[in-house]
């Protein structure tokens, strides 16, 4: 299972026993993320049987309360629990203060290791990579400095039909030049790598787009990424309040995935003004057929 | 119904989905009082039906984050939902610092003023009233700067037993001093004032010890209070650990409470090393019988 993503929070600003505020949780290639972390997060990983110690990286897009502010709670109760691996957050600036103000204050000292990382990018930037995955940042246009995250896995090495072994009676030697994409070449004969190679599968891409005002260079940006998580706070006829508030419409977040030829559409983040998300669903699969409104808990899987 | 108060939060340091983390809320003589706020208050406020934009005041015992990191969703959602009568919040020095510099950092204005006052008494001393309550706070003896409070009714003016208005055909001029205490002279005749009035009802009171260590002087400070909480998070078995956590024992909390002539005990703060709490009132029952070991959502009405 290369990508599993499961919703944590999916409402927008005050928290409801329906909806928490932002929070998904990411397995890709078994690298544990968070994305945002929202008042009552440690709770709501606890209620989806996430276990938060195994949490590697967290990635917060801005310094809004609803996406932050189950920070101080979550690294208490780790480190309380007995955490004493590294974290490692991306961040936009302020972040830090914020939490080392009430660590101070509080005369309290974790068991295990912050690394902060600033997030400053004014274009789509790789801020992370190991040897499996690799995860970028850009722009987003809100009230205040914030980023969208793409998690992808990075390019596999080419897989050896195991029949074709056998057939050309291949030697470790050609093997190994087959992995890297090679022919294999006997003399006057060339046998091609494609012929003793599976096709590549698709490699799997998240990403997440929260919140911010409709930008259109924002599908090129996310190009063909298997899932697309994108706001849609408001439906259409809320319009004015979603220019105001900076903010998308579910018609908006459709269009960016049409024009991304993303594989699903994921809208989340709704206005506690609305009692459903049958409108929103109904606008956007008006442009982009294959998407969710999400709820607490859902999980989403790409293999 | 002068004193009702809801348990929001009954456990200790790490929530889970049984207990959330330090809140009580108060309604004494139709003051509405918010004692302490860890994460995730604003969700039990609604999860127990208590209308949040009818606080008034807010008191914080100390900045532990399981006793006040609830306060920044709860000050946003309040502006949010249209709040704009002012609060006052009661708190250790510190919580204006951590609550401003993440307002700044979000650009969040709120449309209602917040009032700090910062306590720093070192003996029992009245903080606030008005023409129906008295709070008093006092310190507490935990890992940093802590206070307890004592809210209780103010004395109310004496009632005129409407049989004897009749019996003695009292005048208006004559039942005015009555009811400021005095005896009604007729001549040489004296009535005394005892057999016009009906006698006192006693005082409705409310004490709220957390975090603390065994202090035997709180038992003069909170003397003959209607309803003591005090904070019980260990068994006497775990006394070891009560100690260097600073923290009490659900038979030093009985000890109080018995010490004190309190009306009824409440314990909470449970460490979520204990499974359930038989234990816990099984230890405090030996020493002080009206005891109750809370849970999340419960009620205590003083008539």
């Amino acid at each position: 299972m290369p990508l599993k993503l499961t919703i944590l929070g999916s409402g927008s600003a005050v928290p409801n026993l329906q909806r928490g505020v932002s929070a998904h949780y990411l397995n890709i290639n078994e690298r544990r993320i968070l994305i945002d972390c929202g008042e009552g997060t440690q709770l709501q990983l606890r209620r989806f049987k996430l276990k938060f110690q195994r949490l590697q990286y967290i990635f917060i897009s801005h310094l809004h309360g609803d996406h932050y502010l189950g920070l101080v709670g979550l690294f208490s109760s780790m480190s309380l629990l007995g955490r004493d691996s590294k974290l490692i957050i991306f961040a936009p600036e302020g972040l830090e203060e914020i939490i080392q103000l009430q660590f101070k204050i509080s005369g309290v000292y974790l068991n295990y290791k912050i690394e902060f990382v600033v997030l400053a990018a004014t274009e789509k930037t790789l801020i992370f990579e190991d040897n499996s995955i690799e995860v970028y940042t850009f722009p987003l246009k809100h009230r205040i400095t914030t980023f969208g995250f793409l998690f992808q896995e990075k390019t596999r090495g080419k897989s050896v039909n195991k029949d074709k072994i056998a057939e050309y009676n291949l030697t470790l030697p050609e093997i190994l030049k087959v992995k890297k994409g090679e022919d294999v070449v006997r003399g006057e004969a060339i046998i091609k790598n494609e012929i003793l190679t599976l096709p590549d599968s698709k490699l799997c891409s998240y990403a997440y787009c929260s919140d911010t005002k409709f930008i259109p260079e924002l599908s090129e940006i996310v190009k063909n990424v298997s899932l697309l998580y994108h706001e849609g706070t408001f439906l259409t006829e809320d319009k004015d309040k979603a220019k105001s508030t900076m903010h998308s419409t579910a018609l908006e977040a459709a269009t960016i995935a049409r024009e991304a030829n993303a594989g699903q559409l994921l809208i989340g983040h709704f206005s506690a003004r609305y009692h459903d998300t049958i409108a929103h669903l109904k606008e956007a699969q008006h442009i982009f057929q294959n998407v969710r409104c999400v709820e607490d808990g859902d999980e989403f899987v790409v293999e």
